[in-house]
């Protein structure tokens, strides 16, 4: 489109420089070009940095919403910090504490004694601090295990929405700094997830597990209860992790979660299964019709 | 029960019809009897669509709720179409554009500049319009990449309860008419959904991928990020699509998808594999037992 | 920690009790120790169920909810019992019911007609209601098929946040007594869930299918559509069920489901596929070179 910016970081797409009707390109400094190109290049050391600078600048231009909105119910012994954003609907249970510069959009729900940091977003619909799912089996049915934990939430932290992070048994939940979890996961009561670790959307921690710092867990993986993810671990999406991991930097794939080159070529092999199977047949009957010509023979 | 009416289309259930104590059954006009039965039959061309344009008459005849709720939050620069239904709680963002006959059920949180088509239905809890999951590395943690666009939904799309649709990065997040989303799905930021397409409750969605017309997606299914999905594809429940599909009305089932023949066959070996491997150890033990009785008899 | 009360139950943790600063430690009865502990013991029958129930008293202790918030949106028509919380922001539609001691978090939706039991607890953000997902292809895409059914949801039932129970096409979605339900659940139009069930988060159960008695579902397990699933059935996080269960007590577990001992023996074996692959194949070459030798040697 005439007139706008655009930019080129994986090279896998310079085709598309040669084509764009855009009007200026960032490109990285290193760019080569086989043909004249028609838009203005703007070469910078790190294209796609450059943008997301770009585009944090144009989002802090943007005027900013701050400010306990009418309609959110705050309880009064919650504290709140400065330059706080909370949205209409949201709901601060009592003794909550929120820090400074933190955003909490519309319709989130934060239950009493749970403690948010400086500078979190909270997106609409998140549950934070919902009991834990734990009962007691008895001859009628089940007994409640009363959930009187809380949940911690330390500073830089981002949260997706209708994502549900429970309070813990006893003892608190905690979400440590920088974490940044995607829509719709479920974290529950007595789990710990370690700085900058990154989940997407739609996964989900059972009770007590632990997941170290730097990890990075794809959609819809699930963790069993009381196992510890080590540090730097990358786990799939999909995944099924049932047991501690071995590692710092290790990366895991499938449900049960196993190493991605065992998995790769086990589910490459899924494929010739039925001719394995009819192959182990024939050399079975192969074998036997030679086994016969031996004996005869002697 | 005596007085009610009923219906029978499917001809598995036909044995039914002769112990039912409704007083009416809508039957397909083809169908044969090989009793007398004790109900009136309305012979009709297709009773299940007989029965669903009855319900629809029924529905209709049924006091409609319109209005903006006066406990729905609208901000003042949204546009509000004709005859349109907004919930108590319902959260509607600045420059949102809602089209004429559009429902919105309570406490669905809906980020400001989307865009909502007509006859929409969004359910109870739903988010459109958060921040797509972008963060980029930096030594200390993340730094969140902004996300400037917005999210549309074209006319006649309905929307499950507490379903997420994020806003793009830049540009649009697009569903496209007729778009029919169950409960809980999970639909990431630049996504792109073709007319028609019908995608059951958990499903998920990473970033930039986009899904053609026509297509039926399972519950649970996982979609990962910047692959296209060919029209009229059938994705099974669970199913982990991990690349581009190979066109028009392919079925994929498992996780990584594969052709549904492929997979059940080796679901099916599955059992068989303890005995393969065992049967494998069998044969190389007797062939090496033979190969030793003909080398002493050479 | 000095002054701390805390309790081992499970045999496994025995050797922390030697290390402990808690002051009292509620232990079994039969706990036999090998060296002088720091901590005073105090033996009861079942240490687990002492601290559940100390718990429970701790929290009955605790200021109780209760009342209709007068932020909450409570339609005229509904009938709501005694003792009854209900939070803010949480929509009750028309003619609901609502028994008596119920518990209902902030942001809930319950759509009209639907009722809720004595002793249930619905956490915050769960949709009880909402429209089945039912649509008929027609030419120029999908009409709705209205769900004019409602949900019943009997007492002692614990509904988790953000956990979506729709109403039915006719009749009833129906959870019996005692059902705990954890968080992102999905339980789709006329399914029915039987007494006592527990199932873990992000499970998701499709349209009609019945769960029995006394079952346990793992964490993001699925459910096809139209299936039963016997009374005391396990099913494993992540499972897949494709079909009628075969009866009580059965243990299920993978996608498509399986007896877990197949399952784990499959599993295993994977990790052996290429090794089988690649012996099959010498196997071939073996018995080939050896079938030579003996054609000559004749």
């Amino acid at each position: 489109m005439e007139g706008a910016i655009t930019f080129l970081s994986n090279p896998k797409y310079t085709q598309y420089i040669y084509e764009t009707k855009a009007t200026i390109v960032l490109v990285n400094e290193d760019l080569q070009l086989e043909h004249p190109v028609n838009c203005t290049l703007i070469r910078v050391k790190n294209a796609y940095e450059c943008v997301a600078k770009l585009m944090q600048m144009y989002a802090q231009s943007l005027p900013k919403k701050t400010g306990v909105d009418p309609l959110a119910f705050v309880s009064p012994s919650a504290q709140i910090g400065k330059d706080v954003y909370i949205g209409p609907f949201t709901y601060v249970g009592e003794g909550v504490k929120i820090g400074d510069n933190t955003r909490i959009f519309p319709n989130v729900t934060i239950y009493d004694g749970c403690q948010i940091g400086k500078n979190v977003t909270i997106h609409a619909g998140a549950v934070i601090g919902a009991d834990g799912f734990g009962f007691a089996p008895n001859q009628e049915g089940y007994e409640k295990i009363p959930q009187l934990g809380v949940v911690i939430i330390e500073d830089n932290v981002e949260i997706g929405a209708n994502t549900c992070i429970d309070r813990s048994t006893m003892g608190q939940t905690i979400i440590h700094q920088g974490v940044k979890l995607d829509n719709l996961i479920q974290v529950a009561h007595n789990c710990e997830i370690g700085e900058n670790t990154v989940m997407s959307a739609q996964a989900g921690m059972a009770g007590s597990t632990k997941i170290g710092a730097w990890c990075m867990v794809g959609g819809q993986a699930g963790f069993s209860g009381h196992i510890q993810v080590a540090d730097r671990t990358m786990i799939g999406a999909q995944c099924g992790v049932i047991g501690n991991t071995k590692g710092d930097g290790e990366t895991l794939i499938g449900s049960p979660a196993v190493n991605p080159k065992m998995y790769f070529k086990a589910r490459a092999l899924d494929a010739k299964l039925p001719d394995m199977y009819r192959q182990i047949a024939q050399l079975q009957r192969e074998l036997d019709a030679l086994k016969k010509i031996v004996e005869i023979e002697r």
